[in-house]
């Protein structure tokens, strides 16, 4: 086990500086939203996890690495005492990128030392786990981050250069039916898991159809060339409200120059691609798109159940891994559930029946965030390939964007 | 059938104008937050309804009883045109209070004679029956927005005397087992119910157990006396957020005159009544309150289907037509379920498998408000006796306070 | 003295119910932004001013009419205690109008006493001239907040009926010229003024032309068709912000039906008399308009000198007491100065040299105010004829506009 | 003349690249609030400057160096198109650091060119000059705007080492006193100044006393000792509601650290020391201090005559040049009215009698922000040497306070 341990351990934190490795200082501080933080900010935060959690713990008279981190670096752990103030993360020009990078180094160095002193531990063994996974979420945000940031430049930084692809025609949108009954989801199994993936429990679905594949931007296009987004009646009452507040007329990053649609992505500004798996809506877009196909939102447990019955197990479809950066065209038939974009469904983020947040500081993690938001399922382009389980529940706030998030649609049977 | 529609049309009609009776021009006019709508402006919109959604589909040739009044008492019917932003309904002194009885009067007598002229139009009777239920509703909102108006008033104004009530002590707490299994809930009866009940449908439980009345102000004050208002461990993140940001330490309309609680009710400013059913409170106090008693809030599933099993089923408690206007003490064990207040669940207010909002105007009733929104069940001391079902789902924002909102508890067996 | 300051007490506080006379109860709460205050918080708060600052310290044991009204009516004083928040002062429909007018006699009665025992009392007679002029301000106030209170209504309220009248072509402007040098400004008569305006002091100006009368709207309109609002050229940079966030495309009241600009007025909603005084703009117009027109507004010192020098003195023209309640034509070459009205100049509201503020509680009266605004001279067409000076000196925040203001040009010789 | 120019081009653009050879890239890209720009911001807009108003004015067939920093780098000019919103200048890490280095040198070559090969050209040599001076302005702000950043930080970077100073007494206030007439303000003579300090005009003053030196932060003590900040006596209405709504009682950057007041400064976090020259606060500030004592704000009228009447002439006190950063203690009696503190006036910032803007797009620079601001003189610790002037007018809204502004008190005599 510790082998295993130890070398997850190494790869994913040496994955994560590789991620921002062709940044410079510059583009590590910013934030211009409060959703979104600074890379230097995750690069820090995801060690102080680490720190925190497990060498303060574990380590007799620990001394942390500098007094001023646990301020600076904590997110909303408020066991952990006070820290700056979410959406001022971006004020914090020190530490400095070079200086941020030698605390991981440090870090790292105590982290391989107490794991290799301590290799049965089963306690920390858990934690660790818990701070890899931990490191891999925020290795997504740092992506999906970096690129918000970038969105504002009239100068298109490219992060990754990816050769125009050739033209695939989208695999054919089909019906995949699900019978009604007892159904179980959620994770009881040995592996790593979220305590908001539990407990493993039983719940009556009725009858119903859900889509082989997620919505393309062609399809997406006919929407909006049907004046989706100037037509009240697909939209909730709120959706609405924040489609004409924010005068929102097309996805997230769409520019349209010389009458032609294009996107920013971070392979640079491009054409829209037609065939790709379309990206970067709200849930009240999803929401609107799929009342005016006349379908609607998968529930989440909907989505897992038929995830299970027809998904492709092997994963290895369009994560962070690919070094794509963005959604492919979806050509072959496939039924992919996980990769490419987070799924929007219409269940409201809630504990599962006999949730039991973790003990401990950790228990802050996921269970006190259960209200106002929407559960997404899949993974996406930017998640890592060993992060994503068909039980994973993300969620967000049903007007943001900034994620790879995109649609697959439902219907009663 | 035509009988009885028409005497519950002209009783619901003349109750709503009986309950402003004793109010002052200058009471109905008001609007102190966007929630809260000037009781004028209930007057009007209720009869607005019976105008726009039968008169005018009805009545060939229907001349509109004024132009003008389409724009002004229009509330979110998208499909009937512009209308005055919500924030802004208390901006309009014209048309006069008096104004607004003469337009009730004119619409009723067209109503009734519509009634009586078309004795068996089904579709007719089903959109008088709405509208009648449509008023209930708007008299529960005009009383609590009137409360909620005269709060703000160093003269504390008394709407309805109601002597002091000799101590009672409340009901003892038990926790009512309820069994695994499949349920059904939901509405299918050919009784009146709202889109948003239906359709009846299954749903898996598992075992719980649930508390056989709605907690009391005494059981209330504990935590606040263990500083639940001040210890983050019991909240949610928004919820903690919530408290902090607007510094709420105690539920709304109460107030600490030398040294004791106070709470403005209808019946005046007074001492708290420990034994009182608690009422007033938000979401997030709801959870926080059950998180720090060891419990949790029901479903909305699980409160149906125990209100179904152990609830007295009279409905004879603590109504509009009891006239407190205020909760009163449970003293009797009789698993009241209806009545007193209306109890937070930890639902979010989404729809049905299988739902369907209603065809054509209506459609915008209920259906479109399905997010961000959490469900509260079994209606309060200022609901109306007959508009209150076990089906019925009530919806409200997390933060909001000025509905006659309590807790009833829950746990996983 | 006595007898004249009694009857002009009783004139002025008669003439303040009669302006109330039409309204209705509904009217006199609402207040929709927090510059404009209910009418019936106007009649409350003049009558505070009394029972305040003279009742209370002239009465030995005086017994407040009602312990609330304290906190209710007190607008700005901090010397008097805490009152109710600026912008919630439309939150109370109680006291009701009816109690608010028997406040009114009651304190009356109180001050005819009071005034005819203490006939010989300088410094009663003093403050009760005081809240004399007080109240005429809030004449003034109380019909332009109704007519912003109304102006929301699709029902266009009128509040005095006006002929139509026949078309009078307005008086040439022409450019009275002023020679530079050592002039006086600033009251220092035994008349009554507000502390402001003194005290009477010297000031070198340069020579200057200045409009013969304010601008009119046919003159506005020729900047409006010249793209004035669209164009940055002429606006200063805060100026231009405004226009363009707030969507400014002309004067406040108007709105362009059927292709024909029409402007609600108290006399209704009416198309545009081009002859008439423009009015109803901020400062951030008055400037632009003068800019785009080679001109620029006058210092308050240009426009007191040239009004002494010009103005007709008779002072009969277009006030409060003339029934219009909106500008009219200027057709005689009269130069008025005073009356239709209040001109924006390039002033900002500060000190004269040597300023001082009133004693006592009363020294909140003016200085407190005195950043961040601008002046206007010359009264308008709602303000009482006997309360307006050539010194007199009113004061506006730049982006208000619902206040009778104009624009009268000024240009370097 | 033309190599006084070039001497002084290159000097001065030196020098602001030498204010940033200490930062990391990091400290140059951040915006925590709309007055505050990022040090890189202000390194490219000063260099587009003079790529703007020189070389694409004077070199035929001029090509940008990068078609998106018109874009980027344009600050306010309406008349050079679109720009990044104010707010916003700290979203865009790119182009880096080095980038903008490099544009500063390709501008700086061509510039030097053209300088040279038009020597004689006296409107280019007008706008090198207001480039420069321009350029100068920029550097103070890029200080200021710096410590501004890093004040959020608890790591309490460094930007200058300075030695602890040994206490000295400072001197003495004393009060001078100016005789009453007129006398002139104002530039006229052909050295460089800016459009707003001119023409020299005539004003009438009265007799008045003016403090030698600006307030320490032992006098400003007293005021916060006897509850200054508590006490609404001492206000204006705007500044009681500014103190109040955010909770401010120090000047900004003290911090009461263990019960000892500490400030944090560009030399690190320090004890405050009482006999230093009091900065960092608003004009609401200076405002009630001088109250609180008696006194008053001079107009700038006042301040320029008695500064002519009485200042040391040699300006060779603590600017920029001297490296300080910070204000010291003024420990002779040298009247000094330059360098250490902007000083508030009591004076709004509006045009002087017969002001004209400059022509062209250089019009923009100073006459379109005349409105709603307060004007401040003398120049400040971080104003280079050969910037300043008596006649120089600087200008910021009341409310603001990260700049290096202070208080000289007047009286009337």
């Amino acid at each position: 086990m510790e082998t295993s341990i130890t070398n997850r351990f190494q790869s994913v934190r040496e994955t994560t500086v590789r991620l921002v490795e062709k940044l410079s200082p510059e583009d590590t501080v910013v934030q211009p939203v409060v959703d979104v933080s600074p890379p230097k900010w995750h690069l820090a935060h995801t060690t102080w996890f680490f720190e925190t959690f497990i060498l303060q713990n574990f380590i007799k008279g620990y001394k942390p690495f500098h007094a001023g981190f646990d301020y600076l670096f904590n997110s909303y752990y408020q066991s952990q005492g006070s820290r700056v103030q979410r959406d001022m993360r971006g004020f914090h020009p020190r530490p400095l990128l070079s200086e941020v990078l030698q605390y991981r180094k440090t870090i790292d160095k105590q982290m391989l030392q107490l794991i290799s002193s301590s290799p049965d531990d089963a306690k920390l063994t858990e934690l660790v786990e818990l701070g890899i996974q931990h490191e891999q979420q925020h290795q997504e945000l740092l992506i999906t981050d970096l690129k918000y940031i970038w969105s504002f430049s009239p100068l298109y930084p490219v992060y990754a250069e990816r050769p125009e692809q050739p033209y695939t025609s989208p695999a054919d949108m089909k019906w995949l039916a699900v019978d009604g009954g007892i159904y179980e989801t959620g994770e009881s199994d040995n592996i790593f898991h979220f305590d908001n993936e539990s407990p493993r429990h039983k719940v009556f679905l009725y009858p119903y159809r859900i889509a082989s594949r997620p919505v393309t931007v062609s399809e997406y296009l006919e929407f909006m060339e049907d004046e989706g987004y100037y037509n009240w009646h697909h939209w909730l009452h709120e959706g609405w409200h924040w489609v004409t507040n924010n005068a929102v007329t097309s996805p997230l990053y769409w520019k349209k120059i010389n009458g032609k649609w294009h996107t920013y992505t971070l392979n640079g500004l491009k054409i829209i691609d037609e065939s790709e798996t379309l990206t970067h809506i709200s849930f009240y877009e999803a929401d609107a798109f799929a009342r005016w196909s006349g379908a609607r939102l998968p529930t989440e447990q909907e989505w897992e159940v038929a995830a299970n019955l027809f998904g492709s197990k092997d994963k290895d479809y369009n994560f962070l891994d690919n070094n794509n950066f963005h959604p492919t065209t979806i050509s072959e038939g496939n039924n992919a559930f996980l990769g490419q974009v987070w799924e929007w469904t219409n269940s409201a983020y809630l504990p599962y029946p006999g949730f039991k947040p973790w003990e401990g500081g950790i228990g802050e993690y996921n269970g006190k965030f259960m209200v106002n938001q929407m559960v997404l399922r899949g993974g996406s382009c930017v998640t890592p390939h060993d992060h994503i389980r068909l039980t994973y529940r993300n969620f967000f706030k049903t007007e943001l964007r900034w994620q790879f998030t995109g649609i697959r649609l439902a219907k009663d049977r």
